[in-house]
């Protein structure tokens, strides 16, 4: 069988499906970040590895400075997620001996203007040549606090279903300029008591029923109530990816006092409650509309 | 200019030039591994980051396990060569649609051995496709106490340097199935004052100078002396690289209490006084035996 054969999701789990050997591993693959005790430190420990790749990620055209401003903040966007506080960076640069200088010294511009914006210390770098395409890996550690941090996998039936911003149209301009919701994700636990939470990069439509599963609970979607970007349509905004919003999952009693304050912190970023977590057993009753297939309930 | 005209040292210093930003960074870029002060721990966090690529560090045929094993024991090398604890990793796979799932988690459970010989845990994951070759990003994260990391710039005129092991010949297969000395490096800095410490991975002919370089003094090697591997001359021992064994300067008052309480403790590895740390303004009247060309003393 082929890599292209596998989605990325069954891989990892393939592959890091033996349980974990004896450190102390708060959560490991399969969320957004790995959390970790470490010892003689106070708060947890928080890992995420990330690349963009020339081809994949990246057209050979696309500006050096925005390459590496999408590098940083590609894992950036899973520590708010996890409401975790980013603080070491380490980078590594795989590029043909051909490369422009020029060239790399913009993605380094891109990386630490990316980097300073979160006080993040890029302290560590490596390059290699290669015959193949440019990439690039970024690695973050960080911290979290032990009553804040946050998963995918908390979220209870009843809990109301909100995103951050607005979904769809990133491929156009805004996936390689986005700022990762560090700021916002850091009020929701300082102030409220968030069960569940994500970054959207694959699309509303893969990310939720993620959640859902790491939860053990199906969702509810208002379709007609999704924020969408100007010009997208629904099935867009559900299906393209690279959102870099917050899903999250908060008790209903929260609603009232989360969307007064939300605006007050926050007057121009939407933030929308887009719908709820059920019960599993739920599923089988819900009237999914039809057209939105990209939606797969948890099975 | 492009990349290739560029060695990666002189990019590295370019890149990363720039004073680092607030946080209270130890060391960074420049040495083996980053170490740097983390909030709320009492021992100091350290970093490294490293890759392998096919076609540059790895031929297509090569064993999968193996590439495994050494994209997970380079960066081990350099936790071996700041004397600290490594215990968490994460790895980034890039490779394209078309790879064998086989080879892959061949590749994983190389990678999976590697770590469970000094206890890490592999708590993060992630893989791309690429157009080009096959890439392994590996990070790796860990502590080391605040009296006992070494780093590159310790060494002092006067200092004995030893290596471990013998030299030369890695390429013919060591360098896939090496073992980091990381016992080895705990054992010294829990027993001796060591004074700088480095992994020779690019060959003593240049990895010496750059201790040397960073410790602001000269050096004379008797290389008559050097621990060759068998077969191999003393030309290559100097300049073909990959031996992770590590090379390190110590207090000449020690050099009698070391080798012997090395030969009890390490009976098998041999250890070897080459030369020692001078003063640089004693490199004029050095005599440089002609031949060994990739001995650069610092300038």
């Amino acid at each position: 069988m082929k890599l292209g054969d596998l989605g990325e999701d069954r891989l990892l789990e393939q592959l890091l499906a033996r349980p974990l050997s004896g450190k102390a591993i708060v959560m490991g693959s399969g969320d957004d970040c790995a959390v970790v005790e470490a010892q003689d430190c106070g708060e947890l420990l928080v890992l995420k590895t990330d690349c963009v790749v020339e081809g994949v990620h990246f057209l050979r055209g696309t500006n050096a400075f925005d390459v590496g401003w999408k590098a940083m903040m590609r894992p950036l966007s899973d520590f708010a997620a996890t409401s975790a506080v980013p603080q070491f960076a380490l980078i590594t640069l795989m590029a043909p001996k051909q490369t422009e200088v020029t060239w790399v010294k913009k993605l380094y511009l891109g990386l630490r203007r990316a980097a300073e914006r979160f006080e993040i210390s890029i302290v560590g770098g490596e390059t290699s040549s290669t015959p193949g395409s440019i990439a690039i890996s970024t690695s973050v550690v960080g911290f979290v606090e032990r009553e804040r941090w946050v998963s995918r996998r908390g979220g209870k039936a009843g809990d109301d279903l909100f995103v951050t911003g607005r979904l769809g149209g990133a491929l156009k301009q805004k996936h390689l300029c986005f700022i990762p919701r560090i700021a916002e994700s850091r009020w929701l636990t300082k102030n409220f008591s968030i069960h569940a939470m994500m970054d959207l990069s694959d699309g509303l439509g893969t990310d939720l029923p993620r959640l859902a599963r790491a939860s053990n609970v199906a969702f509810k979607i208002h379709v007609e109530k999704l924020p969408l970007a100007r010009g997208v349509k629904i099935n867009n905004a559900i299906s393209e990816g690279e959102d870099y919003e917050l899903l999250f999952a908060i008790s209903q009693r929260q609603r009232k006092g989360l969307q007064k304050e939300w605006k007050r912190k926050f007057p121009k970023l939407p933030l929308t409650q887009i719908g709820s977590l059920v019960p599993q057993s739920a599923i089988r009753t819900l009237q999914l509309r039809r057209g939105y297939v990209h939606f797969q309930q948890p099975s």
